[in-house]
C-alpha cells in the first residue's frame, strides 16, 4: 500500500481543514476523506468551522474519524463556509496566523473555489503556512482541473429540472428560456443543454449562438406545435433569461415565451456518485500531497489523473469550453 | 362489478376528451382512465388536442386502449393544452359545437381548472352538450374537492427543492425566501412550509403570519449560525418573495438573504403514486357520471371520497386552507 | 389558539418518546413533532433509544427543540429501533418499569406498529404508565386508520421502481413478477399496482386476481411486442414472486420471465411530503391527547380527520382492501 | 465545421442501427445521436427492431430526425432489443444479410456489449457489411474504453438504493449485504461502495477484501450501536450477497445481517447527464467513423478523448479495476 507508506514518513503532525466560498455537494465527503487519510498518516485533524472568518476567530473543533461518518452522501458543508471580509486585510491575516499558531498547525487544505485559494496564496507569502487546495464549486471553472466537485450534481439538478419545464413547453408549445447559473462560465449551461436536447445554447464562450436562437425562432420554432427550450448561461452578454425574452417577445408577439431562473436548487442536493468518488479521490491526494511536503498546489484531475497546479495558474478562471460540444449540439438540432 | 353494470345501461354511444389550462402532473393518468373506462363501457373516445382551441378548429383524434398506454407516469398532457380567446366569444363557442355535432359527440370529459370548468358551463346552456370536469391544478383551489390532480407532485416537488435550498441555507447561516405557486390560494406554500420545516410562512389567507416574520428576524434568527426558510405563496399581499426581501434586507442589513423562485418546475415531472391513482379514480368516476346521466359537475374527492359537485360552486374559488395546519406550524417553531 | 390552551391545563411535567419495530421514513418528522409539541406545552421531553430494549436498559437522553432540528426530512429514526425479547418476560417489564419510575417519567408516547402497541397496552395493564401511540409502518395494516407513517414514500419508492422495471420490461418483451413488502396486507401492491399500471395485482385480500393472471398469460400478452408487470405482494398465498414465476415458467417456456424482490429500499428514503405532514399532525395531536389525559389510544387519521382508536381495536390488523381499486384496476386492463 | 465537412465526402447513402443485448440507460440518446448526426450527413437512416432477431426478419423502419425527438432522457430503447440464437447459426446470418442487402443498407451502427460486437465481427468476416459499435453496458466491462453507455445511471440508482438502506441500517444497528450487476466485473460495486462509504466490497478483481469482511466483522463492527455496508459484485467468488450472508449468520449469530439484491432496478431509468452527453458524443463519432470508411470498431472514450478500438480487442473484456481505488476504499475505513 503505497499511500500509506508515503504518509509514514512526514514531519507533519496537526493540520487544519475548511470550506470556503459557495458551497458545493460534495464538500462533505471531501471533509471526510481529508479527515480519514490523514488519520491513517497519523496526523491529527482540526476542523476550521466559517472559513476564513473562522479561521481568524479561532473557530476550531478536532475531527475524528467518527466525526465524519454518515456525511458522504449529504449536500452542504457541515463545517460551514462564509465569505470573510476581515480576511482580505493584513490585519486579518494576521490574527489568522495567530490562531493556526496558537493550535500548533502546520498545514492547512483548503476545499473551494477560486478566490479562496487566491487568499490561500496570499497567506502563504506573508506567513509560513502550507496550503493545498481541492477545487470545489459547481462553476466548474478552475484552470488546469477538468472537473470541479459539485458540478456534475448541479449539472444533474439543471437536467432533472428542464426535464420537468419540458413537460409544460411541450403541453402548451411554448419556448422557455432557462437561465443556469456558472458566473463568467458556461460550461454548466452547455453541458446541460446538450444533455436536455436544448434547441439553443447561449453561453458567454460563444458568439455564434446568437445567430442560432435567431434562426430558431424563424424558423425551427415553425409552429404552434412544437416547443423550444433555450438554455442560458447566468453569465452570458445577453443579460441573463429575463432580458432576452423580453427581446425575444417584442420581436416575436405570436409565440408563447417563459422563463425559469433555476436558482439556488443548483447548489444544494446529495452529491452524484462521482461527486463523492472524485471529493474522495482528491481529498486522500491532498493529504498525499502535504505528506510529500508540497504547497500552494490545487488537487485537480485533468483526462481523469490525479494532477497538481500551483494556485497562481488555477486561479485564471478557465473560460474554455469543449468546442467540440458545440459542435455536436448544432448537429443535434438539424 | 357495479361499474361495468351501470356502464351498459347507458344511451351515450361517442364521448369527447381533452386537457385546458394550466399542465398539471397526473394529467396523462385521467386521460388514461377516461379513455379506458369509456371503452370497457363500449363508448367511442374523441381525444380533443390544445383545449378549447382545438375544438374550435375540429383537432380530434380517436383514442384506443393501446394509445394510452405508457403514460400514466408521463408529466405533462398527451393532448395538449392551450388558452383561447376565440372560446371567450359567441361565434368562438358556435364553432365548437359544430365540430362536435359533426363528429357525433355526446358528451366531453374536460379536465382542468376554473377556467376551464366556466367555459364547459357556459357552452352547455347555449347548446346541448353535456360536460363533466376533472379538476387538475397544482393549485389545489377548487371548492368542493380536498384534491386536485398536480397538487401532491407539485408539492413534493417544492419540498426536494427546498431541501436541497436548506443545504445552502444552513451552510452559509443565510435567510432564504421562497416563492410557490398557487396563484391566489396558499396551499401549496401551506403544505409545503409544513413539510420542509420553514421557519415562516406567507400566504394570502392569514395575515397574522407577517407579524411572525418579524419576530423570527428579530428574536428567532439569534446569530450566524443559524439560517431560516419563509415560504412566500406567490399570491400573498406582501407582493412576493424579492419585494419581501428587499424590505428585509432594509430592516436587518446584517442578515444575509436570499432569494429563490421556484418557477416552473413545479408545473413538471413525473406524477406521484397518489396522483396517479386519483387520478385514475376520478376518471373512472367521470365516465360513471356520464353514463349515469350527469352533467354539468365537476368530479372531487372529499374525505377521500368520490364526490359531484355542480359546476358553479366549483368554480368559486376555495381560498379556505386548513387553519390547524397554521396552529401547527406555530408550535413546531417555538 | 385552542391547542395552546389545552395544553396548558395538565398535570404532566415530563414524558418519555421512542420508536419501535420496523423503521419507516416519516419517524423523524414524529419525533420532533412529538418533542416539539411537548415542550411548547412546558413539559420535558426524554427520548428513549432502540425502544424497548432501551426502556430496560434505561438508554436515555433528553430531548431539547434543537435537538430535533434538521431532521424532518431524514428517513430512519434518530432514537434508533429494535426488537426486544426480554421486553416479552415479565421481569423485562418490570425493569422497563422501573427505569421509567426513576427517570421521573408520567407519560410516554410509542411510534411503531401491531406489536409496539401490543407490548405498551401489556405493560399499561401491569403498571401505571400511560401509552399514546402513533401508527409508523408501510404496511399499512392498522385498524381503524386510513393512514400510517411511511406508507406513502414506500409507495412512491415502488412506484419509482417499477417505473424503471417497465423499461426493460418494455425493451425485451418481459414479463416481470414485482414482490413489494407489506406482510399480510396487500395495501402497498394495490397501490402500487394501479400506480404503474401494472397488468395484474396479486394480494392476499382477493383471490379472484389468479384467475386474472391466466388471462393475462394466455390473451393479454398476445405477442412478443407487449410486455406486463405482475406486482405481487409478499403475504400473497401464491408464496411470494419467485415461486409464482417458477409456476409460469413451466406453463409458459415461450414467455421471458423476470422476478424482482424490491427488498429493504422500501423501508428507507426521505419521507414525502405527506409523510411528513401527517407524521407532524400525529404527533401534535399525540402530545394534546395525554394532555387531555387519554391513554392506551393510537392516534389516526381517518377521512382525513384526527382520530383516536383503543389499542386492542387498532392491533387487529386490517386486512380490508379498497374494493373499488381492484375494480378500477381491472378496468384499467381492458 | 470539420465533421459536417467530412461527412459531405462520403460514399455512404444508407446506414442502419440497432440496440442489441440487455438494455442500457442512455441508448435512446445513442440512437437520437447516431440518426441526427447521420441525417446531417445526408446519409438515410433504418433503424432495425428487436436487435438481430429484427435484422433476420427485417423488422426495420426508417428513422427521421423527429423520430428521436423527445427521447434523449428516457431510459430503455425505443427500438426494443433482444437475444437472437438464430443469428449464432450460419443461416441466421445469411437471412440477416440478405435483409441488409434488400434494404440496401451500406453500414451498420451497433449499440451494445461484447455479444453484440461479436455477432457483428463475425457477419463482417462471411459478408462485406460496414460494423461501427457504440458501447452500452451498466457493466463498464469492455477493453479499451474508460465507459459505457448506462454504467453511471446505474452506478447513481445503486447508490441511491444504498443510502435508502442504510437508513435502516443504522436504525437497526444491522448489517446489510448489498448484491450490485456487472457480470464478471466489479466496476459497478467498486464505484458504489466508495461513493456510499461502504465498510467493505467483495468484488471478482480482488481476493483480499475477503480477509476485510473478517476484520470487520470481528473487530469494527464492535457493538449494537454500529451498523455496516457491504457491497457484493454478483461475480464475486464468494457465491453472491446470499449465500456470504448465510455464512456470516452461521459464524456471528450475534449480528442482525440482512440481504438486498437490487436486482432490475439497476437497468432502467432516466440517463444521466453524463450518460447522455457521452451517448450523444459517440453516436456522432459512431457516424464520422463511417465517413471515413472505418469498420470493426468500436467507439470508446479514453482519459476522456473519443477513441477508435477493433473489435476484436474490445470484446476482451475487462476484469482490471483502478487498484488506486482499493487502496482510497481501505484508507476510508480506518
Amino acid at each position: 500500500m503505497k499511500t500509506a507508506e508515503k504518509m509514514n514518513r512526514s514531519a507533519l503532525s496537526r493540520i487544519a481543514l475548511f470550506t470556503s466560498g459557495g458551497d458545493a455537494p460534495g464538500m462533505n465527503a471531501a471533509i471526510r476523506a481529508v479527515t480519514r487519510a490523514a488519520i491513517a498518516a497519523n496526523l491529527e485533524v482540526i476542523g476550521i468551522r466559517r472559513g476564513y472568518q473562522g479561521m481568524i476567530e479561532g473557530d476550531f473543533q478536532p475531527l475524528y474519524a467518527s466525526d465524519v461518518s454518515g456525511i458522504i452522501h449529504l449536500g452542504g458543508t457541515m463545517l460551514r463556509t462564509a465569505r470573510s471580509n476581515a480576511f482580505r486585510t493584513p490585519e486579518g491575516r494576521s490574527r489568522a496566523y495567530e490562531q493556526l499558531k496558537n493550535a500548533a498547525i502546520d498545514a492547512v487544505v483548503v476545499i473551494g473555489g477560486d478566490g479562496s485559494f487566491r487568499g490561500a496564496q496570499e497567506m502563504s507569502q506573508e506567513y509560513p503556512v502550507s496550503f493545498v487546495g481541492i477545487p470545489a464549486t459547481i462553476d466548474n471553472d478552475m484552470y488546469g482541473t477538468d472537473y470541479t466537485i459539485g458540478f456534475e450534481t448541479a449539472l444533474n439538478t439543471v437536467v432533472e429540472a428542464v426535464d420537468k419545464i419540458r413537460d409544460t413547453a411541450r403541453s402548451h408549445g411554448r419556448i422557455f428560456f432557462v437561465e443556469v447559473m456558472g458566473r463568467e462560465a458556461g460550461q454548466l449551461a452547455l453541458h446541460s443543454g446538450i444533455a436536455c436536447g436544448a434547441e439553443v445554447i447561449l453561453i458567454p464562450e460563444s458568439n455564434a449562438e446568437g445567430g442560432k436562437l435567431h434562426d430558431f425562432l424563424k424558423h425551427g420554432y415553425k409552429n404552434k406545435e412544437s416547443s423550444g427550450i433555450v438554455i442560458v448561461a447566468e453569465g452570458d452578454e445577453s443579460g441573463g433569461a429575463m432580458k432576452i425574452a423580453e427581446r425575444v417577445r417584442l420581436d416575436h408577439p405570436e409565440l408563447e415565451v417563459r422563463v425559469s431562473i433555476l436558482g439556488h436548487i443548483q447548489r444544494g442536493g446529495n452529491p452524484t456518485a462521482d461527486d463523492r468518488i472524485n471529493a474522495t479521490r482528491m481529498g486522500v491526494a491532498a493529504i498525499e500531497a502535504l505528506l510529500a511536503g508540497e504547497k500552494n498546489i490545487m488537487i485537480g484531475i485533468a483526462r481523469d489523473k490525479i494532477v497538481q497546479v500551483p494556485f497562481k495558474i488555477a486561479v485564471k478562471l478557465c473560460h474554455r469550453i469543449d468546442e467540440q460540444l458545440l459542435d455536436i449540439q448544432r448537429l443535434m438540432n438539424i
